[in-house]
């Protein structure tokens, strides 16, 4: 039986909210066995750039990366958030290491094609995550805290959405470990109604997911989460729970089978 | 006989150079054997703290880094000039690994006492290097590139010296290696005529250092430079070269011994 293996995906909100970053880094502390934190970042960004005068444009809710955007998400996944993520995880007693997909080679993309028009600039689309080498960093007592960035092994670093990072992640170490992926976020679940905070539906198949597709239940945003969720499922994760940050620890949530 | 080590020590006018830079780091990638490379950035931080409305302010060379100049130098040292160096490197064959004094808890400093009615703000003084954890990296076949940030081991970042992680890597390194330290800049070597490029000092012990500061050859910035390099000798480490940075891999510089 393979050993447990928990993966972390905290979204932006929660990272630059230092409360709530706490809390949820409190909370990741406290669990047992082997684990690895995915974070986002893009309303700092977001901020940053303004500051710095640089407008962000956004289409489909994914950022338009030219070569002034990628230095300021590099400053700031790569820098800012994952370098305060990491220090304050070993002031929990987690031996956390910060990596983007360049560092040891973990997570090679190549720039995402024009397409329809869109042209997304340095945006990484993945090709292959190292789930060996980071296996071997996991055995040794480390804890990576991953930053949505990725590199094209020429040279260049990449903009990569962090859903992504975590549900390719989940993927390449499920060989590995028993997986469970966690997505934190600012709801209890997936809702069966948008306005009622309490109607989270408890688990979601594939065959679920098609019908709740059809009646629009599930719409928007929420929909490439739940296929990026079945298609970790089907790499062989064992599970996929889309839950509250504060509840990371507990038993609540969608999960995804 | 311990194996072979080399450190090199790149300064901010090479990083922020882009010919330069990948020079440099084509250089590094040809040195034979175990390698760890120590970056500065401080210009560019300089560069991105005035883009954002913030004066850098420095005191004998040492930048006061009050809490925007602390996330300032954790997004341009951990996340752009890291990042970059460690794409380019992947991009060469070489194995990188960025690293803060934060990840893996490699190197723990405490906030700097104010003194003599200077408060450097978040500047970290080191008080512990982890030459093991390096090692066992190092030995796995990875190639650590080091930013200039430490941390408190209390959840924050600090701004630390890059000279100083430098050698103190080195004597952390030490007890595990014949450690070569290399620093790397503008100049040929240590001069004997500061307006005369092509007089260096091919070897300097400590008996000379005395001498040369006794007559004034050795002054201003150079001073902290070779004390911190003897202090390494006294520690274990085998030579420390200072050279050119397009000389990391000749046989010219001052050898300190």
């Amino acid at each position: 039986m393979k050993e447990k293996l928990t993966i972390v995906k905290v979204g932006g909100a929660i990272v630059e909210d230092e409360a709530h970053l706490t809390q949820l880094l409190r909370d990741f502390s406290a669990i047992e066995g082997r684990k690895l934190l995915v974070h986002g970042g893009g309303r700092r960004a977001t901020q940053v750039a303004a500051s710095l005068g640089i407008e962000s444009r956004m289409v489909n809710g994914r950022r338009i990366t030219d070569a002034d955007m990628l230095d300021v998400v590099t400053m700031v996944y790569g820098g800012l958030v994952n370098k305060n993520v990491v220090a304050k995880l070993q002031a929990c007693g987690v031996n956390a290491l910060g990596l983007t997909g360049a560092d040891i080679n973990v997570i090679r993309s190549h720039k995402r094609p024009v397409k329809d028009g869109v042209d997304f600039g340095f945006v990484g689309d993945v090709e292959r995550a190292d789930g060996s080498m980071l296996c071997k960093l996991i055995e040794s007592g480390i804890v990576p805290v991953m930053a949505p960035l990725t590199h094209d092994g020429q040279g260049n670093i990449l903009n990569t959405n962090a859903d992504t990072i975590a549900s390719e992640t989940a993927k390449a170490l499920a060989p590995f470990y028993d997986v469970t992926l966690i997505f934190s976020f600012e709801k209890k679940g997936v809702l069966l109604r948008p306005d009622d905070d309490d109607s989270v539906i408890p688990v979601i198949t594939r065959a679920d997911f098609i019908k709740y597709k059809a009646d629009g239940t599930i719409s928007g945003g929420m929909l490439p989460k739940i296929e990026n969720a079945l298609c970790a499922i089907d790499a062989g994760v064992s599970q996929v729970i889309i839950t509250l940050a504060t509840a990371i620890n507990g038993h609540s949530g969608t999960i995804i089978r």
